[in-house]
């Protein structure tokens, strides 16, 4: 059976992805630490990692960019998967107990217009799926917990409202990080990503490169460098698979104009916003 | 005595920036959520607020950029301040008694070397300044928090260490937000939010714009859109201000080129970056 690593407590959202881009006839193996699902795929402990990315309310996932960047893997898909989340209890109690919700404090927040009409106690928590473990083990009576509905499976617990989040547009993007490549799709991505000395006309000659073969751009994002406060790096996207005809001559340009770059893989387009 | 909002408990970093671009001789509204900030400004309950923007490794905190489109404010100052964590604890207490230490999971994350070699147990907890609070309200011994040297004076902690951070190069940009406009000084900056059509060609053209004047691009970053997600919006900084010679004509090109713009404010640059 094929295993998966992933970051958190089972019944993650890493989880959950996991499952609906693998299937549900895999293993997991949950990590403490985002760092160590890199590790269990380099070592080949697992043949892949589910990470997350990027939020469309919370952003880039800086770590995981970090990590793309120190361990030799490739990314091997990615996926897009709409955010949902339930409140959940310890079975038996209705809506109207409850006086305090845990959750991760981003959880908590794309909960808040569902959470002022409840006129709970918030109590920001370490993680989602935690806080339903935490509320089955320590059998916290009028409590419950913010997670995806996986949680509530797994840790026995009993969905009391669920779709709560306040924006129905919350979508988390994933990769899925391999030793392995994947073949080019009908529909591809590249990840890249590069450093540039003079920022201002020196961006605009990239984006030169790609405007010129006609390559899209679908997503660019400098970054203070970890070394040199105040230096950019970028993280960009772009259609289309590395190896292919209208790609050629763009690495080679790439590598005159940029004082460092980074493939982190081409992979397969997600086909659709998983609901 | 002019009164200053900042999101956090006394003695978080932000009350630090504070002092530091405002001078000692300061009242302070600590604020629950960083919303409260910018109402507090809005209301003319205090003149100034002073919120985290950017963190050298963290990346951008969208939040405060969210709140900078709503909210019809102008950023008066950009001020980047060196974080240095300390670790502090009840009066009397030895490093070797320490077998716990709480903070919030960045900080935590950011002395991670220290942290291994102490061999203690690390608590994930919602804020530094609030961490440091905790020790001393309930007196908890042989616990340990991480924040920012002010937190030690407010609370009555001693500092065990001090400098704890793994990486030296950890900085943090605050914008000082306020109802006024500052006066131009010798070197600003411009910050904008845009968002277009067709990510590609379209970002290398308004790119174009600036490039043709030698306008020096000092971040970029675009991000998913909050109702359209997917659809990217771009939040970027440039040298100069708007109301200088070279500005002419900017404005009407970027109106031209994007679907949605607006000037988040022109303010001088931080002179330097503060130990």
């Amino acid at each position: 059976m094929t295993k998966i690593a992933f970051q958190g407590e089972r019944g993650a959202f890493s989880e959950d992805a996991a499952t609906r881009f693998f299937g549900t006839h895999i293993d997991f193996l949950p990590c403490a630490y985002l760092r160590d699902v890199f590790q269990a795929v380099l070592t080949e402990e697992v043949p892949f990692g589910m990470v997350p990315v990027e939020n469309s309310q919370a952003g880039s996932i800086n770590d995981t960019y970090d990590l793309l960047l120190s361990y030799p893997l490739n990314i091997f898909a990615e996926l897009i998967l709409r955010v949902h989340h339930c409140l959940m209890a310890l079975p038996g109690q209705s809506l109207a107990e409850i006086t305090a919700v845990y959750s991760h404090p981003q959880a908590l927040a794309q909960c808040d217009k569902f959470l002022s009409q409840l006129q709970v106690e918030t109590i920001p928590a370490y993680d989602t799926a935690g806080s339903a473990k935490m509320i089955k083990e320590k059998h916290l009576r009028d409590c419950a917990a913010i997670a995806n509905s996986r949680a509530a499976d797994i840790y026995g617990l009993e969905v009391l409202a669920s779709g709560i989040e306040t924006n129905p547009h919350n979508y988390t993007r994933f990769f899925a990080i391999s030793k392995q490549k994947t073949r080019p799709a009908r529909e591809n991505k590249t990840s890249l990503v590069f450093a540039v000395k003079h920022v201002s006309g020196a961006l605009y000659s990239i984006l030169g490169i790609f405007a010129a073969r006609d390559i899209n751009l679908t997503k660019l994002e400098s970054r203070p460098s970890r070394d040199k406060p105040w230096e950019y790096v970028f993280y960009a996207d772009f259609e289309g698979h590395v190896d292919s005809e209208i790609y050629r001559g763009v690495i080679e340009e790439l590598r005159e104009k940029t004082t460092f770059l980074r493939l982190l893989g081409s992979y397969p387009k997600s086909e659709e916003r998983l609901a």
